[in-house]
């Protein structure tokens, strides 16, 4: 990279927080994804002015930027895949309020989405989405990619309580967008468009979230089946029975034995499934719903059911589930985790069709994930210095997002599409569909400098 | 008009859903608003095939293109104010889909909305926004105006629900945006572009709507206060309190008296201010609802409380909200209904700033709303025909919709901004995000043929 422009960014955000040598950029280089992309140059802009001043300067010299938060993404949405800038939010870490009265807070997009989680928690509110990489993601992330976590099921995903924002315009531009509060409606709700973008569109600073009542007692329930086809087909009629569960987690027999090779918690190692279910409420009403999620277990064949009564129980319960990823990680180094996602009738036929895959491809597959969204996480653990295995995971995924789409559903709910499914994007949104993105791209952002190689940009 | 035109319109349409007498074309010349606006001609196509075709065709001879469902807006949406086609959307009338396993619905967007929702409490499920008008408006005008309601305090508004559209681009193609179910993440949310967007960048021709659970068992109180000032402060105490009832609804005298004068209801019309209010939920929940809701209002100064105990006492109440505005219309020919909204906490500043005003211009104004959402209705009565009054009017919206910006709202809650209030957009959005929103318009719509003199196209 030029020494000009190096020497122009370090008076722009100062010398500490611009990074050139090569093993910083390698750092920078990488997600929760297998690739390595490394970006000419890493900077840490400490305000949305310094930020507006970097991408003025990306345009001059025509340089890519990535926007990256703490890169926990599982689809490679913040890896700078063509170079250039690779843009680290972590300085931007304030949250600004949390007003109570009007139910919003207000947080710069750097923070840490436990903290901000916590931090609302201790005001008496509820912000419910919840992304396995809770602890470390920032909230810019969990926008940049619209993330969900268990709790989907009943709470819905980030855009249910992004209301706006505040975004730097690839030009340059500092602009709010959406709204500030949750009856405000002035206009088209430019906001969206933001969410889910990867930094594409903008770059994402500060953000106006809903918030809402905390429940006031919560209750975990296991169920154990004998198949996993029960278990996929419990998930379906306990939706459909009326009862949405907080959450409604799946995990299959090599989910269930690599949690507990790691973890000793004593789940079920013998089970073909389990579902991990939370209800929320007062407490009269998680009593009634805790017995009607065990009518319906036992009638779609649970042969086992746990109440974790004590709020250790229902942490260790919670631990197993956090501990998949790190679990699975263990067996195989190479885990390429999905998310491709189907209406929730569809879920029993989803889970049949994953099982043929893995067995056709000759593939080891754990297949857990948020089931009562519809949203599985098949993870194929795979070693990506087999040549001839990853040619093989790259047939196996392209089949799964195929059927995926077959069954109606979409290829991702929560994970983003980042340079993993770029290539898949035209399967779900169609050519005129994929056609009118590009056009929207080209026109916010001329040049191509944010974020290339993603979405409609490739 | 061209006969040329004429000729061609029949062609793709029939000559039945034609009309160019002057007689049909003030027919569709007006909404809620008070200013008249003849479309050049009238078209009612049956299907978005038509509909694209209509739309390639004004793009060929330059003619604006005006969406209208049932045409009951309160800021002048569907009203074709540079004339060209009206393009009367009513014969897509048809309920495509209720699918309670996934809890969605697809609807043409010609549907009307208390039909949708009585189709979906039929299939057991629940459809929230209830806009004034649902016994006539269509789910697309719902759509192109963001439309609320009583329950949005409790359920949110229009975007709450939108999954995903079916529109058609101004230049005739036509494409899927958002998402068809609520879990589905690919991408951003192009969807809700079309939320709000009054038919400027596409015409929505279908709408993918969720669905949530019925509230099993439901409760109007209401409370009367001897002071507005008491009755606002209530609901910033009610949902400071975190209690978030369904509705909350506040009527002064004034509106107090004009429809009691109207209906005949019994309502208290010696009160300076009465609250009705909702709580839905269990029949446990309820109960306990219902008695924090009283403990605040009695707190707040309520000296009398009532409790609807039956459905037709529960009925009596909401008709009686809902005859406002016919009522109000009742009292002067001329009715001006602002929604401008603020953030809940701020109800009492505005409701004190309403009465100055109108004070300070002489007006005759009803103050009335969905206050638990901050969204109030003051509605001046006025005559159009008294020209020295409907000055006075102007300046009063002008100062009304300032004060609601400078305390953190906005210039909508539910109406929309349509040409009533397009002069005022940019206050609201500041020059940046007026000149961003008139680009993408641009972008989107290069004739700048849907719906011009609207929102960012002025």
């Amino acid at each position: 990279m030029e020494q000009q422009i190096i020497t122009e960014l370090k008076r722009l955000v100062g010398s500490d927080y611009v990074m050139e040598q090569l093993e910083d950029r390698i750092c920078y280089s990488f997600d929760a994804t297998f690739r390595d992309f490394p970006p000419d140059v890493v900077v840490k802009p400490g305000n949305v002015e310094e930020i507006a001043a970097i991408v003025k300067l990306a345009g001059k010299y025509r340089l890519p930027v990535t926007a990256r938060g703490a890169a926990t993404g599982l689809s490679g949405g913040a890896v700078p895949v063509q170079g250039g800038i690779s843009l680290v939010l972590t300085r931007l870490n304030k949250i600004l309020a949390i007003d109570t009265a009007n139910r919003v807070a207000v947080v710069e997009t750097g923070v840490i989405a436990e903290d901000f989680v916590n931090a609302v928690s201790q005001a008496g509110l509820f912000y419910p989405p919840d992304p396995g990489s809770i602890k470390t993601a920032t909230i810019g992330g969990t926008i940049a990619e619209c993330a969900g976590g268990p709790r989907g099921v009943k709470y819905g995903i980030t855009r249910d309580y992004v209301l706006g924002l505040e975004v730097v315009l690839p030009d340059g531009r500092i602009v709010e967008v959406g709204n500030r509060f949750d009856s405000e409606m002035a206009g088209p709700d430019w906001g969206m468009l933001f969410v889910g973008s990867e930094g594409t569109l903008g770059i994402v600073t500060k953000a106006y979230l809903k918030l809402i009542d905390k429940p006031k007692a919560k209750q975990t329930l296991l169920a154990v089946f004998n198949s996993l086809d029960d278990a996929a087909r419990t998930v379906s009629e306990m939706i459909a029975s009326g009862t949405i569960p907080t959450t409604l987690e799946i995990m299959d027999n090599m989910t269930i034995r690599a949690v507990e090779d790691f973890l000793k918690v004593g789940l079920p190692v013998n089970a073909e499934a389990i579902l991990l279910i939370e209800v929320d409420g007062s407490a009269k009403a998680i009593a009634k719903q805790a017995e009607h999620v065990i009518k319906v277990c036992r009638q779609c064949g649970a042969t086992e059911m746990q109440v974790a009564s004590t709020p250790e129980d229902m942490d260790k319960l919670w631990r197993a589930r956090r501990a998949i990823s790190p679990a699975c990680g263990k067996i195989n180094p190479t885990k390429i985790s999905e998310d491709a996602t189907v209406p929730r009738s569809q879920i029993p036929a989803m889970v049949r069709r994953l099982r043929e895959i893995a067995q056709k491809y000759n593939l080891k597959m754990v297949i857990f994930g948020h089931a009562g969204d519809g949203n599985l996480h098949p993870n194929i653990l795979s070693n990506k210095h087999d040549h001839a295995e990853m040619e093989r995971v790259e047939q196996a995924v392209a089949e799964l997002f195929k059927e995926a789409l077959h069954l109606g559903g979409t290829l991702s709910g929560e994970h983003g599409i980042g340079y993993m499914k770029a290539p898949f994007l035209k399967w779900e949104t169609g050519e005129t569909g994929f056609a009118a993105g590009k056009k929207l791209k080209q026109v916010i952002d001329q040049q191509e400098l944010l974020n290339p190689g993603k979405l409609f940009n490739v």
